[in-house]
Protein backbone atom coordinates (compact mmCIF):
# COMPACT_ATOMS: atom_id res chain seq x y z
CA UNK A 1 0.00 0.00 0.00
CA UNK A 2 1.50 3.81 -1.23
CA UNK A 3 1.75 6.02 2.19
CA UNK A 4 -0.18 8.79 0.21
CA UNK A 5 -3.22 8.52 -1.53
CA UNK A 6 -4.70 10.42 -5.21
CA UNK A 7 -6.83 12.91 -5.82
CA UNK A 8 -8.52 13.72 -8.69
CA UNK A 9 -9.93 17.38 -8.30
CA UNK A 10 -12.30 19.51 -9.89
CA UNK A 11 -12.33 23.03 -11.01
CA UNK A 12 -15.12 25.13 -10.02
CA UNK A 13 -16.42 27.64 -12.11
CA UNK A 14 -14.31 30.77 -12.71
CA UNK A 15 -16.11 33.38 -11.71
CA UNK A 16 -16.71 32.46 -7.95
CA UNK A 17 -12.91 31.43 -7.12
CA UNK A 18 -12.19 35.10 -5.08
CA UNK A 19 -14.86 34.53 -3.06
CA UNK A 20 -13.92 30.64 -2.59
CA UNK A 21 -10.55 31.63 -1.69
CA UNK A 22 -11.50 34.36 0.70
CA UNK A 23 -14.12 31.33 2.37
CA UNK A 24 -11.83 28.93 2.34
CA UNK A 25 -9.20 31.21 3.79
CA UNK A 26 -11.68 32.34 6.90
CA UNK A 27 -11.77 28.88 7.50
CA UNK A 28 -8.09 28.06 7.47
CA UNK A 29 -7.80 31.17 9.94
CA UNK A 30 -10.61 29.11 12.02
CA UNK A 31 -9.04 25.87 12.12
CA UNK A 32 -5.21 26.99 13.03
CA UNK A 33 -3.36 26.12 9.18
CA UNK A 34 -1.21 27.62 7.79
CA UNK A 35 -1.53 27.38 4.08
CA UNK A 36 1.33 28.00 2.00
CA UNK A 37 1.02 28.11 -1.43
CA UNK A 38 4.22 27.01 -3.31
CA UNK A 39 4.71 27.67 -7.31
CA UNK A 40 7.37 27.42 -9.45
CA UNK A 41 8.48 26.50 -13.19
CA UNK A 42 9.15 22.63 -13.53
CA UNK A 43 12.33 21.50 -12.45
CA UNK A 44 13.02 24.30 -9.78
CA UNK A 45 13.67 22.44 -7.03
CA UNK A 46 9.98 22.45 -5.18
CA UNK A 47 9.96 18.76 -4.03
CA UNK A 48 13.34 19.01 -3.05
CA UNK A 49 13.14 22.37 -1.05
CA UNK A 50 9.86 20.73 0.69
CA UNK A 51 11.79 17.46 1.08
CA UNK A 52 14.70 19.19 3.06
CA UNK A 53 12.44 21.89 4.79
CA UNK A 54 10.12 19.05 6.37
CA UNK A 55 13.35 17.57 7.99
CA UNK A 56 14.28 20.47 9.65
CA UNK A 57 10.74 21.28 11.01
CA UNK A 58 8.66 18.62 11.85
CA UNK A 59 9.71 18.00 15.29
CA UNK A 60 8.21 21.80 15.38
CA UNK A 61 4.80 21.76 14.03
CA UNK A 62 2.63 19.10 11.71
CA UNK A 63 3.11 19.32 8.43
CA UNK A 64 1.12 18.03 5.42
CA UNK A 65 1.68 18.23 1.86
CA UNK A 66 -0.55 18.15 -1.12
CA UNK A 67 1.23 17.37 -4.54
CA UNK A 68 -0.29 18.98 -7.32
CA UNK A 69 0.60 17.40 -10.71
CA UNK A 70 -1.16 16.73 -14.52
CA UNK A 71 -1.28 13.58 -13.83
CA UNK A 72 2.28 11.83 -12.13
CA UNK A 73 2.30 10.40 -8.67
CA UNK A 74 6.66 11.27 -8.17
CA UNK A 75 6.01 13.68 -5.61
CA UNK A 76 3.80 12.54 -3.09
CA UNK A 77 6.52 9.49 -3.37
CA UNK A 78 9.24 11.75 -2.37
CA UNK A 79 7.45 13.36 0.00
CA UNK A 80 6.06 10.17 1.92
CA UNK A 81 8.81 8.75 2.27
CA UNK A 82 9.61 11.78 4.51
CA UNK A 83 7.13 10.61 7.02
CA UNK A 84 4.89 14.00 6.32
CA UNK A 85 1.18 13.70 5.56
CA UNK A 86 1.07 13.59 1.48
CA UNK A 87 -1.49 13.39 -0.74
CA UNK A 88 -1.11 13.27 -4.66
CA UNK A 89 -3.95 15.64 -6.14
CA UNK A 90 -4.72 15.14 -10.19
CA UNK A 91 -5.37 17.95 -11.80
CA UNK A 92 -6.72 16.13 -14.45
CA UNK A 93 -4.64 18.35 -17.69
CA UNK A 94 -5.31 21.80 -15.84
CA UNK A 95 -2.08 24.16 -15.23
CA UNK A 96 -3.26 25.20 -11.99
CA UNK A 97 -5.10 25.02 -8.66
CA UNK A 98 -8.36 26.89 -7.90
CA UNK A 99 -9.91 27.67 -4.53
CA UNK A 100 -12.24 24.53 -4.77
CA UNK A 101 -9.72 22.26 -5.86
CA UNK A 102 -7.66 23.26 -3.04
CA UNK A 103 -10.53 22.84 -0.69
CA UNK A 104 -10.92 19.39 -1.84
CA UNK A 105 -7.31 18.90 -1.33
CA UNK A 106 -7.11 19.52 1.89
CA UNK A 107 -10.08 17.92 3.07
CA UNK A 108 -8.77 14.81 1.43
CA UNK A 109 -5.73 15.40 3.76
CA UNK A 110 -7.42 16.06 6.35
CA UNK A 111 -6.39 19.01 8.21
CA UNK A 112 -7.05 17.96 11.62
CA UNK A 113 -3.67 17.07 12.75
CA UNK A 114 -1.93 19.65 10.57
CA UNK A 115 -0.93 23.24 11.24
CA UNK A 116 1.46 24.11 8.40
CA UNK A 117 -0.54 22.83 5.56
CA UNK A 118 1.93 22.93 1.90
CA UNK A 119 0.23 23.06 -1.70
CA UNK A 120 3.08 22.20 -3.90
CA UNK A 121 1.16 23.80 -6.84
CA UNK A 122 1.78 22.72 -10.66
CA UNK A 123 5.33 23.63 -12.49
CA UNK A 124 4.11 26.89 -14.23
CA UNK A 125 4.86 30.15 -13.67
CA UNK A 126 1.59 31.54 -15.43
CA UNK A 127 -1.43 30.07 -14.41
CA UNK A 128 -1.14 29.00 -10.82
CA UNK A 129 -0.10 32.93 -10.64
CA UNK A 130 -4.47 33.47 -12.19
CA UNK A 131 -5.89 31.52 -9.60
CA UNK A 132 -6.38 32.72 -5.82
CA UNK A 133 -5.85 29.00 -4.10
CA UNK A 134 -7.16 30.70 -0.61
CA UNK A 135 -3.78 30.51 0.97
CA UNK A 136 -2.34 32.10 3.68
CA UNK A 137 0.55 32.82 2.31
CA UNK A 138 2.16 32.57 -1.35
CA UNK A 139 5.79 31.55 -2.09
CA UNK A 140 7.90 30.76 -5.30
CA UNK A 141 10.75 29.28 -6.36
CA UNK A 142 13.09 30.87 -9.34
CA UNK A 143 16.03 28.68 -9.91
CA UNK A 144 19.56 29.86 -10.61
CA UNK A 145 19.52 28.49 -14.32
CA UNK A 146 16.52 30.14 -15.11
CA UNK A 147 18.11 32.94 -15.53
CA UNK A 148 17.59 36.42 -13.47
CA UNK A 149 15.36 37.99 -16.14
CA UNK A 150 12.31 36.13 -14.62
CA UNK A 151 10.56 38.64 -12.59
CA UNK A 152 10.48 41.03 -16.60
CA UNK A 153 9.01 38.19 -18.42
CA UNK A 154 5.95 36.42 -15.98
CA UNK A 155 5.37 39.73 -14.19
CA UNK A 156 1.70 38.10 -12.60
CA UNK A 157 3.48 35.55 -10.72
CA UNK A 158 6.20 37.94 -9.23
CA UNK A 159 3.59 40.15 -8.14
CA UNK A 160 1.19 37.95 -6.44
CA UNK A 161 3.83 36.19 -4.21
CA UNK A 162 5.03 37.35 -0.35
CA UNK A 163 8.50 35.49 -0.85
CA UNK A 164 10.77 34.36 -3.66
CA UNK A 165 13.37 31.44 -2.54
CA UNK A 166 16.61 32.04 -5.19
CA UNK A 167 17.66 28.31 -5.34
CA UNK A 168 20.49 26.62 -6.97
CA UNK A 169 22.74 29.14 -5.63
CA UNK A 170 25.39 26.09 -5.26
CA UNK A 171 25.55 26.33 -9.20
CA UNK A 172 26.34 30.23 -8.77
CA UNK A 173 29.68 30.20 -10.78
CA UNK A 174 28.63 27.99 -13.68
CA UNK A 175 25.28 30.81 -15.00
CA UNK A 176 25.33 34.01 -15.67
CA UNK A 177 22.92 34.74 -12.65
CA UNK A 178 23.19 38.57 -11.22
CA UNK A 179 21.27 38.30 -8.20
CA UNK A 180 21.09 42.16 -7.62
CA UNK A 181 19.43 42.33 -10.52
CA UNK A 182 16.92 39.37 -9.58
CA UNK A 183 16.23 41.12 -6.18
CA UNK A 184 16.31 44.64 -8.20
CA UNK A 185 13.30 43.02 -11.13
CA UNK A 186 11.63 41.18 -8.11
CA UNK A 187 11.31 44.34 -6.55
CA UNK A 188 10.14 46.05 -9.51
CA UNK A 189 7.46 43.47 -9.50
CA UNK A 190 7.03 43.79 -5.99
CA UNK A 191 8.49 46.06 -3.46
CA UNK A 192 7.51 44.29 -0.48
CA UNK A 193 8.23 40.35 -1.60
CA UNK A 194 11.50 38.90 0.35
CA UNK A 195 14.02 37.39 -1.87
CA UNK A 196 15.71 34.48 -0.22
CA UNK A 197 18.53 33.11 -1.87
CA UNK A 198 18.96 28.97 -0.83
CA UNK A 199 20.66 25.97 -2.27
CA UNK A 200 18.12 23.06 -1.17
CA UNK A 201 20.65 20.70 -2.27
CA UNK A 202 23.36 22.01 -0.19
CA UNK A 203 21.32 23.55 2.62
CA UNK A 204 22.81 26.64 2.18
CA UNK A 205 20.55 29.52 3.57
CA UNK A 206 17.74 27.41 4.52
CA UNK A 207 18.07 29.23 7.96
CA UNK A 208 17.25 32.54 6.55
CA UNK A 209 13.56 30.34 4.97
CA UNK A 210 13.05 28.36 7.97
CA UNK A 211 13.05 31.69 9.98
CA UNK A 212 10.82 33.27 7.53
CA UNK A 213 8.38 30.74 7.99
CA UNK A 214 8.35 30.50 11.71
CA UNK A 215 7.82 34.28 11.78
CA UNK A 216 4.64 33.85 9.68
CA UNK A 217 3.12 31.14 11.51
CA UNK A 218 3.76 32.43 14.51
CA UNK A 219 1.99 35.80 13.65
CA UNK A 220 -1.01 33.89 11.87
CA UNK A 221 -1.46 31.73 15.22
CA UNK A 222 -1.26 35.25 17.39
CA UNK A 223 -3.36 36.53 14.51
CA UNK A 224 -6.44 33.59 15.13
CA UNK B 1 12.60 52.85 -33.47
CA UNK B 2 12.58 49.29 -32.62
CA UNK B 3 13.90 46.61 -34.86
CA UNK B 4 10.62 44.51 -34.46
CA UNK B 5 6.97 45.12 -33.78
CA UNK B 6 5.03 43.94 -30.96
CA UNK B 7 1.67 42.16 -31.78
CA UNK B 8 -1.33 41.55 -29.34
CA UNK B 9 -2.35 38.17 -30.57
CA UNK B 10 -6.26 37.00 -29.81
CA UNK B 11 -7.54 33.13 -29.04
CA UNK B 12 -9.55 31.68 -31.24
CA UNK B 13 -12.57 29.39 -30.42
CA UNK B 14 -11.40 26.34 -28.85
CA UNK B 15 -13.61 23.79 -30.73
CA UNK B 16 -11.62 25.10 -34.00
CA UNK B 17 -8.69 24.90 -32.90
CA UNK B 18 -7.70 21.44 -34.72
CA UNK B 19 -9.29 22.71 -38.22
CA UNK B 20 -7.18 25.72 -38.28
CA UNK B 21 -3.87 24.38 -37.39
CA UNK B 22 -4.88 21.76 -40.19
CA UNK B 23 -5.75 24.45 -42.56
CA UNK B 24 -2.61 26.80 -41.64
CA UNK B 25 -0.22 23.82 -42.35
CA UNK B 26 -2.22 23.51 -45.58
CA UNK B 27 -1.15 27.17 -46.08
CA UNK B 28 2.12 26.70 -44.85
CA UNK B 29 3.17 23.63 -47.32
CA UNK B 30 1.44 25.70 -50.56
CA UNK B 31 4.01 28.67 -49.26
CA UNK B 32 6.82 26.85 -48.79
CA UNK B 33 7.53 27.84 -45.33
CA UNK B 34 8.86 25.24 -42.62
CA UNK B 35 7.09 26.46 -39.45
CA UNK B 36 9.00 25.26 -35.87
CA UNK B 37 6.83 25.38 -32.44
CA UNK B 38 9.59 25.77 -29.80
CA UNK B 39 8.24 24.57 -26.59
CA UNK B 40 9.99 24.65 -22.86
CA UNK B 41 9.90 25.64 -19.53
CA UNK B 42 10.81 29.10 -18.27
CA UNK B 43 14.83 29.68 -18.36
CA UNK B 44 15.89 26.43 -20.37
CA UNK B 45 17.37 28.13 -23.08
CA UNK B 46 15.12 28.73 -26.00
CA UNK B 47 15.89 32.36 -27.23
CA UNK B 48 20.02 31.73 -26.69
CA UNK B 49 19.00 28.41 -28.79
CA UNK B 50 17.41 30.44 -31.06
CA UNK B 51 20.81 32.96 -31.22
CA UNK B 52 22.93 30.50 -32.01
CA UNK B 53 20.64 28.41 -34.70
CA UNK B 54 20.69 31.98 -36.20
CA UNK B 55 23.89 32.70 -36.14
CA UNK B 56 24.82 29.02 -37.96
CA UNK B 57 21.82 28.44 -40.74
CA UNK B 58 21.49 32.41 -41.75
CA UNK B 59 23.70 31.94 -44.67
CA UNK B 60 21.61 29.23 -46.01
CA UNK B 61 17.99 29.78 -45.60
CA UNK B 62 15.97 33.19 -44.50
CA UNK B 63 14.57 32.71 -41.00
CA UNK B 64 11.82 35.11 -39.21
CA UNK B 65 11.13 34.49 -35.96
CA UNK B 66 7.61 34.89 -33.64
CA UNK B 67 8.71 35.60 -30.29
CA UNK B 68 5.22 34.48 -27.95
CA UNK B 69 5.26 36.25 -24.30
CA UNK B 70 2.26 36.83 -21.78
CA UNK B 71 3.23 41.13 -22.20
CA UNK B 72 7.42 41.40 -22.20
CA UNK B 73 9.76 42.19 -25.09
CA UNK B 74 12.97 41.01 -23.89
CA UNK B 75 12.95 38.32 -26.55
CA UNK B 76 12.11 40.16 -29.19
CA UNK B 77 14.63 42.50 -28.72
CA UNK B 78 17.10 39.64 -28.44
CA UNK B 79 16.70 37.76 -31.46
CA UNK B 80 16.62 41.35 -33.40
CA UNK B 81 19.78 42.07 -32.32
CA UNK B 82 21.00 38.70 -34.68
CA UNK B 83 19.56 40.58 -37.76
CA UNK B 84 17.04 37.93 -38.31
CA UNK B 85 13.29 38.83 -38.65
CA UNK B 86 11.77 39.33 -35.90
CA UNK B 87 8.07 40.20 -34.51
CA UNK B 88 6.91 39.80 -30.80
CA UNK B 89 3.79 38.53 -30.03
CA UNK B 90 1.71 39.07 -26.58
CA UNK B 91 -0.70 36.70 -25.34
CA UNK B 92 -2.61 38.94 -23.11
CA UNK B 93 -2.32 36.67 -20.12
CA UNK B 94 -2.77 33.05 -22.20
CA UNK B 95 0.23 30.66 -21.15
CA UNK B 96 -0.05 29.45 -25.17
CA UNK B 97 -0.23 29.85 -28.55
CA UNK B 98 -3.58 28.34 -30.86
CA UNK B 99 -3.51 27.99 -34.23
CA UNK B 100 -5.45 31.83 -35.13
CA UNK B 101 -2.97 33.01 -32.76
CA UNK B 102 0.07 31.71 -34.79
CA UNK B 103 -1.71 32.69 -37.95
CA UNK B 104 -2.05 36.40 -36.83
CA UNK B 105 1.43 35.99 -36.08
CA UNK B 106 2.82 34.69 -39.27
CA UNK B 107 0.59 37.41 -41.22
CA UNK B 108 1.95 40.26 -38.96
CA UNK B 109 5.69 38.53 -39.65
CA UNK B 110 4.88 38.29 -43.63
CA UNK B 111 6.19 34.98 -44.70
CA UNK B 112 7.04 36.19 -47.95
CA UNK B 113 11.21 35.97 -47.80
CA UNK B 114 10.65 33.86 -45.13
CA UNK B 115 11.42 30.02 -45.22
CA UNK B 116 12.07 28.95 -42.13
CA UNK B 117 9.85 30.08 -39.67
CA UNK B 118 9.74 29.66 -35.92
CA UNK B 119 7.59 29.98 -33.14
CA UNK B 120 9.12 30.52 -29.43
CA UNK B 121 5.96 29.36 -27.76
CA UNK B 122 5.62 30.86 -23.50
CA UNK B 123 7.55 29.42 -21.51
CA UNK B 124 5.41 26.29 -19.57
CA UNK B 125 4.88 22.04 -20.18
CA UNK B 126 1.82 22.29 -19.93
CA UNK B 127 -0.89 24.37 -22.05
CA UNK B 128 0.83 24.85 -25.24
CA UNK B 129 1.29 21.28 -25.39
CA UNK B 130 -2.78 21.06 -25.64
CA UNK B 131 -3.07 23.52 -28.70
CA UNK B 132 -2.05 22.38 -32.17
CA UNK B 133 -0.44 25.47 -33.58
CA UNK B 134 -0.19 24.19 -36.98
CA UNK B 135 3.55 23.94 -37.33
CA UNK B 136 4.79 21.42 -39.46
CA UNK B 137 7.57 20.04 -36.67
CA UNK B 138 7.11 20.80 -32.50
CA UNK B 139 10.32 21.43 -31.10
CA UNK B 140 11.30 20.92 -27.04
CA UNK B 141 13.98 22.01 -24.86
CA UNK B 142 14.55 20.28 -21.78
CA UNK B 143 17.20 21.87 -19.38
CA UNK B 144 19.93 19.88 -17.43
CA UNK B 145 18.75 21.82 -14.15
CA UNK B 146 15.42 20.77 -14.72
CA UNK B 147 15.99 17.47 -14.18
CA UNK B 148 15.59 13.71 -16.35
CA UNK B 149 12.74 13.21 -14.62
CA UNK B 150 10.10 15.36 -16.59
CA UNK B 151 8.69 13.00 -19.33
CA UNK B 152 7.27 11.30 -16.13
CA UNK B 153 5.03 15.06 -15.13
CA UNK B 154 4.68 16.38 -18.12
CA UNK B 155 3.38 13.35 -20.09
CA UNK B 156 1.49 15.28 -22.86
CA UNK B 157 4.24 17.69 -24.09
CA UNK B 158 6.71 14.77 -24.47
CA UNK B 159 4.04 12.92 -26.29
CA UNK B 160 3.84 15.16 -29.41
CA UNK B 161 7.29 16.56 -30.20
CA UNK B 162 9.43 15.55 -32.84
CA UNK B 163 12.78 16.12 -31.09
CA UNK B 164 13.86 17.07 -27.79
CA UNK B 165 16.89 19.43 -26.83
CA UNK B 166 18.71 18.79 -23.65
CA UNK B 167 20.07 21.81 -23.10
CA UNK B 168 22.98 22.78 -20.67
CA UNK B 169 24.99 19.90 -21.29
CA UNK B 170 28.03 22.35 -20.33
CA UNK B 171 26.95 21.91 -16.79
CA UNK B 172 26.07 18.36 -16.24
CA UNK B 173 28.92 17.73 -13.38
CA UNK B 174 26.89 19.92 -11.24
CA UNK B 175 23.70 18.53 -11.49
CA UNK B 176 22.38 14.98 -10.60
CA UNK B 177 20.96 14.29 -14.54
CA UNK B 178 20.89 10.78 -16.12
CA UNK B 179 21.29 11.04 -19.76
CA UNK B 180 19.89 7.50 -20.22
CA UNK B 181 17.45 7.74 -17.71
CA UNK B 182 16.33 10.78 -19.83
CA UNK B 183 16.19 9.09 -23.13
CA UNK B 184 14.01 5.97 -21.45
CA UNK B 185 11.44 8.31 -20.24
CA UNK B 186 11.18 10.35 -23.40
CA UNK B 187 10.76 7.17 -25.26
CA UNK B 188 8.66 6.02 -23.24
CA UNK B 189 6.18 8.72 -24.06
CA UNK B 190 7.16 8.72 -27.57
CA UNK B 191 9.56 6.44 -29.00
CA UNK B 192 9.80 8.52 -32.39
CA UNK B 193 10.91 11.30 -30.83
CA UNK B 194 14.64 12.44 -31.08
CA UNK B 195 16.74 13.21 -28.29
CA UNK B 196 19.58 15.64 -28.94
CA UNK B 197 21.72 16.83 -26.29
CA UNK B 198 23.26 20.26 -26.71
CA UNK B 199 24.97 23.57 -25.01
CA UNK B 200 23.22 26.61 -26.18
CA UNK B 201 25.95 28.15 -24.55
CA UNK B 202 29.32 26.06 -25.80
CA UNK B 203 28.04 25.11 -28.88
CA UNK B 204 28.61 21.29 -28.28
CA UNK B 205 26.06 19.17 -30.45
CA UNK B 206 24.57 22.09 -32.40
CA UNK B 207 25.84 20.52 -35.33
CA UNK B 208 23.51 17.52 -34.80
CA UNK B 209 20.61 20.15 -34.32
CA UNK B 210 21.24 22.00 -37.30
CA UNK B 211 21.33 18.70 -39.55
CA UNK B 212 18.14 17.81 -38.00
CA UNK B 213 16.69 21.15 -38.94
CA UNK B 214 18.42 20.91 -42.25
CA UNK B 215 16.96 17.29 -43.08
CA UNK B 216 13.45 18.24 -41.97
CA UNK B 217 13.20 21.42 -43.97
CA UNK B 218 15.20 19.47 -47.24
CA UNK B 219 11.95 16.94 -46.71
CA UNK B 220 9.35 19.50 -46.46
CA UNK B 221 10.70 21.52 -49.27
CA UNK B 222 10.81 18.04 -51.56
CA UNK B 223 6.96 17.20 -50.16
CA UNK B 224 5.51 20.43 -51.24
Amino acid sequence: MEAYKVLEVKQSVFDSNDKEAQQLREQLKKDGVFLLNLMSSPGSGKTTTLKRTIAALRDEMKIGVMEADIDSDVDAKAISETGAKAIQLHTGGMCHLDAAMTKQGLEGLGTEDVDFAILENVGNLVCPAEFDTGAIKNAMILSVPEGHDKPLKYPLMFSIVDVVLVNKIDVLPYFDFDMDKCREYVHMRNPKAEVIPISARTGEGMDAWYNWLRTEIKAFKENQ
